[in-house]
C-alpha cells in the first residue's frame, strides 16, 4: 500500500510496510491480529518519564518533534503495530476559547468551566487550522519519521466525553454536573455538543488530511449514560463525527462502558467499535453480528500476571474474538504501573498467535 | 405481619404498617410498587448535615441513638416505603483489626494497607457481637422507635469491594492495586476474600437476629471486573453470604456496573437483584426471566429535572420494570446535591403510580 504524505515539506510517498490494521478494518483476513495499546505512549516508559521530566504538557503536545518522539517511542520499545499520536482530547475545549490546565498527577482543570447558555458565548468554533496546526504539524512530521513502519492513528474525543469535562471543569467519578447539565438545560447542552461537534468533525477531516491512517473517537465517559441517555446524548453527535470522515478513513469508536450501544452502533454504519474487558468477546460478536471489526480488550491489570499466564489470557482473548475483524488491545489505557516488559509481552503474545 | 424485636429491652412485638417491600420482595402482587433510595440517610438531607457538624463520622455510627436519629430522617422528611440502617460498609475491615478514617469530604483511607499474605496476620475474623454490637445495638433502638412504620434494611458490603479498600488502602477510579493483588497473589486473596466472607456471613446473621427486615449487600466496585473474573473474585463470595441468611431473611444483592451477571446470578439461587441505571428493564427482566425481584435504577443525576419531568421519568421506569417483582429505587446513591423536594417528589411520584 502507497500513502502520501502531505506536509510542509515537499510530498513524500512511502510504502506502508505494516497494513495489519487496515486489513482488520477493511475485514481482510490476516494471519494474525494487529496489536496496539491505548496510552501506549505514555507514564509506563521510562523513556516518556524522561521527557516530561523536562517538558511540560503544553510543550510536549505542541512541539512535534516531542510529539514524534514519543509517538515512535513504543513502537521502537515494545513493537506495536501502530502508532497513535500523542495529544490528549483537551486540546478541543483549549482550541474552542476554554482555558485548560493539565497538571501532572492532579488530572485535567478548567477554571471558567460551561456553566449556563450564556457561557456558550465565551467559545467558539475554532479554524483547527490555525489552533491545531501544531497537531497537524506533528503529525507530518511523525508519518516523515515513521516512513512507513506502521500506520499513524489520529484520534478526538467524542463530543458528550468533551462536555463532561468542559462543565465539571475538571475529573470526576460521577460527572454530576455534566449530567445535570444536560437534563436540567438540554438546549444548552444541545448547541454545545453540536459546537464541540463541528469543530471535532473540522478537526479530525484535517488529521486525515495530515496523513493520519485511522481515527479512533474515545467516549471515556459515555459508561456513565443510560441507554437512552447515551442515545440522546453522546451517540448522535459520535456519528456526526463518523459520518463525516469514514469515506476518506476508517474510524474505530469507543465508547467506553456503553455496552448496551453495540448493536445500535452496528445498525448505524459504524465498522469498528472498541470494547472493555466487561464486554465478552461472544456477546460483542452477538450484537454486532460479525458486522464490525472488533478492538480490545483485555484488563489493563492482567499485564500485571506472571508472562506465561498473561500470554494464555491472550491467547484465549484472540480464540474468544478470532483472527479476522479484530484488532488486539487492552479494554482501556495501559496504566503507569506496568513494566515495559509485561507490556512487550503482550504484543509478542499476538505476533506469536497461532490457532 | 407481626415482627419480634428481639434486644436488652424486654421482648416487644409491633405490626409491620407498611410491608411492600417485603411482598415485592416475595413476589406477591402489589398495588404499586415500594420505593426507597440509596443513601436516602445521607448528605442532601440538611437535617442530616446538621448531626454531621456535631458528630464525627465514627460517633455517628457508633452511637444508636444517632444511628436511629439519622435512619429515621428520611422516612419522616421524604416518606419512603423503607428505613436503611445508618452505618458504613467499611465497618467490617476495622472490625477485622485494620485501621479506617473516615474523614468528611476526603474519602475513606485505610492507612496500612493489605499488600502481602503475611499482612493477613495483622486481621482477623471477628466475634461480631463484641466488635459490631454497636451496629445490632442500632437495630434494635432502630427498630423500637420505628415502632412497625416501615421494615428495616441492613447491609454490608460485597466481600470483591471490602477487598478493594483494604488493598488500595483508599478510593479510587479503577482499584488497580486490588485487582493486582487478586491477580498476581491470588492464593492471599482467596484468603482475604473468605476471611472477609465469614465475617460478613456472621454480621448479617446478627443483623438478622437484631430485626432487620431486609439486608442488602453492596458489591460497589463489581463492575471493574470482567465476566470470568467476576465469577471468581466476586459472585462466589456473595452467593456464600446469600446462602447463609436467605432462608431466614430476603438479601438483595447490588453488584454495581455488573450488568453480565444478572442471568448467572438469577440462576444461582438470588431472589432480588438492585440495578444501574445503564441496564434497561427490558434487558434485566430478560437475563432474569421474571424470576428475581428488581430493584432500580433511575440515574441520580435525573433527580435534578423538573419536577414534572421527573415524574414522568418514573411512571416510565414503573412502566418498563412492572409493578410487581418490583422496587423502585434510584440506580446508586442519591447525591449531596439533590433538593429534597426532588427527593420527596421521586418517592410522591412511585406512591401516586397509576397503570
Amino acid at each position: 500500500m502507497t500513502e502520501t504524505i502531505l506536509g510542509t515539506e515537499p510530498m513524500q510517498t512511502y510504502t506502508l510496510q505494516n497494513d495489519l490494521l487496515l486489513k482488520a478494518l477493511r475485514g481482510e483476513a490476516v494471519e494474525r491480529p494487529p496489536v496496539w495499546m491505548m496510552r501506549q505512549a505514555g507514564r509506563y516508559l521510562p523513556e516518556y518519564i524522561a521527557l516530561r521530566n523536562k517538558y511540560d504538557f503544553f510543550t510536549r503536545v505542541q512541539t512535534p518533534e516531542l510529539v514524534t518522539e514519543i509517538t515512535l517511542q513504543p513502537i521502537d520499545i515494545v513493537g506495536t503495530d501502530a502508532a497513535i499520536l500523542f495529544s490528549d482530547i483537551l486540546v478541543v475545549p483549549q482550541a474552542m476559547g476554554l482555558e485548560v490546565q493539565l497538571n501532572e498527577g492532579i488530572g485535567p482543570v478548567l477554571p471558567e468551566p460551561i456553566k449556563h447558555i450564556d457561557d456558550l458565548k465565551r467559545i467558539h468554533v475554532p479554524d483547527v487550522n490555525d489552533s491545531l496546526h501544531y497537531v497537524m504539524d506533528a503529525i507530518t512530521l511523525t508519518n516523515k519519521t515513521l516512513a512507513g513502519r506502521v500506520p499513524l492513528i489520529g484520534f478526538a474525543g467524542a463530543p458528550f466525553t468533551i462536555l463532561c469535562y468542559m462543565v465539571e471543569g475538571k475529573g470526576s467519578k460521577t460527572f454530576d454536573k455534566a449530567k445535570a447539565f444536560c437534563y436540567q438545560q438540554p438546549e444548552a447542552a444541545k448547541q454545545l455538543l453540536q459546537m464541540i461537534t463541528d469543530t471535532t468533525i473540522a478537526y479530525v477531516q484535517a488529521q486525515v488530511q495530515a496523513g493520519v491512517h485511522v481515527i479512533q473517537i474515545f467516549d471515556s465517559w459515555s459508561g456513565l449514560l443510560s441507554k437512552d441517555d447515551f442515545e440522546t446524548w453522546a451517540m448522535p453527535y459520535m456519528l456526526q463525527i463518523q459520518a463525516s470522515v469514514q469515506a476518506s478513513c476508517p474510524v474505530i469508536l469507543y465508547p467506553k462502558g456503553s455496552w448496551y450501544s453495540l448493536e445500535t452502533l452496528a445498525n448505524n454504519g459504524t465498522k469498528a467499535i472498541g470494547v472493555d474487558w466487561c464486554i465478552t468477546p461472544e456477546f460483542a460478536r452477538a450484537q454486532t453480528n460479525s458486522k464490525v471489526t472488533l478492538q480490545g480488550n483485555l484488563d489493563p491489570a492482567k499485564l500485571l500476571l506472571p508472562i506465561p499466564q498473561l500470554q494464555q489470557e491472550v491467547h484465549n482473548m484472540i480464540s474468544r474474538f478470532g483472527v479476522n475483524n479484530y484488532i488486539a488491545n487492552l479494554g482501556h489505557g495501559i496504566t503507569p504501573n506496568i513494566p515495559v516488559d509485561h507490556a512487550k509481552a503482550f504484543v509478542d503474545a499476538v505476533k506469536n498467535y497461532v490457532q
